[in-house]
């Protein structure tokens, strides 16, 4: 059965980075705070990065950034998150995720501008621009994924508005143990989700706490 | 040295219970649900109710519930927490912790009302009354503690005043993962208590989160 999953980095204190992507600093001096950990695991640096050395973490960061690969058909994500608006009036640019994106299964990317052609990468991963409703864009994602689970990439604006339609059959927080004090905040408006979810937890050796709900 | 420590109750979405107590309901209904793993608890039992049968969890949060209440020389709390509030024409009132208050110590009570007499209860605690700022009473307290610890017992206005004035050696949350979308948020400009502070976390069998800050 295909699976709704969502993978999100969160402080203490309930927020996630927001900020604007640019191919310099893709998502913030925030988004660095949160996500070190994770960029520190092997998998990451494999996987992402092409390093393919063996360094990074090998615990239990890296199990869950191992387990968040796996069984993937088909993600969905955000226009920011593609970098849609970071060169708005450029036909050639195909986002900031490199010539060989990490996917390697079609993307969808939500937007609201008009319609573009889709973009086939190397190594497998084509994005698609599609301009219509989560359900209607999970439907094709979910069918595209070919009986693997679908992932809903972010940013944090397109991973609430999946939640909130109580979309995500299982969501996996890496809150990093610092209090951020700014950005967007989770957890608004989701109270009682543990009513509908199992939720486990864990620490991780770098002091992330991973916390999943799963249905 | 003595240390001033603080434990405290939260949501997973950062929230602390509010309510105000009333004899038959001392906290409310988010209170319970937020201290249900602690209430639980071997120690908790024990110390506060009394029952000395060996009922009562023995893992994770016991041995922080336990911890609490080891070296502690005396106690500072808001007038709500003692329950000041509820029968503010009765005289006679001694706040809802009962003839034998699990305290032990001179328990500092800050109110804004006029002063009043100091109440003795049976088993060493001694409720003082004070309208002062929180750190001349925690002068006083450092003062009353002998050598040992100070605790700020909440409720969480309380705990804020102190964490926000930087008077807090050590705070010990248990998040417990429920959302539950109202209360007062603890940490609230309280960003970067992490770069002052050691942070450690754990999960209890019960699906506590213990996140730990320490100076």
């Amino acid at each position: 059965m295909t699976r709704v999953r969502l993978d999100l980095f969160l402080s203490l204190d309930g927020y996630a980075a927001t900020a604007e992507p640019t191919p310099d600093s893709p998502m913030g001096k925030d988004w660095e705070r949160l996500t070190a950990a994770y960029a520190a695991t092997r998998t990451f640096r494999e996987l992402v990065f092409g390093d393919t050395s063996g360094a990074g973490t090998t615990g239990i960061d890296d199990r869950y950034a191992r387990a968040s690969f796996e069984g993937i058909g088909s993600e969905i994500m955000g226009a920011a998150m593609f970098g849609l608006h970071s060169f708005p009036d450029d036909p050639d640019w195909k986002g900031w995720w490199g010539d060989r994106p990490p996917f390697h299964t079609p993307v969808y990317v939500l937007t609201h501008t008009a319609p573009r052609p889709s973009i086939p990468m190397e190594g497998g991963t084509t994005f698609h621009f599609r301009n219509a409703a989560s359900k209607e864009v999970l439907a094709e994602a979910g069918e595209a994924a070919g009986g693997n689970d679908v992932r809903v990439g972010g940013g944090i604006g397109t991973a609430r508005d999946f939640l909130l339609a109580g979309l995500v059959d299982q969501l996996h927080v890496m809150i990093a143990p610092i209090i951020l004090g700014r950005g967007t905040r989770l957890w608004d408006d989701l109270d009682g989700l543990e009513l509908t979810h199992t939720v486990t937890s864990e620490v991780a050796e770098s002091g992330t706490i991973h916390v999943n709900f799963t249905r």
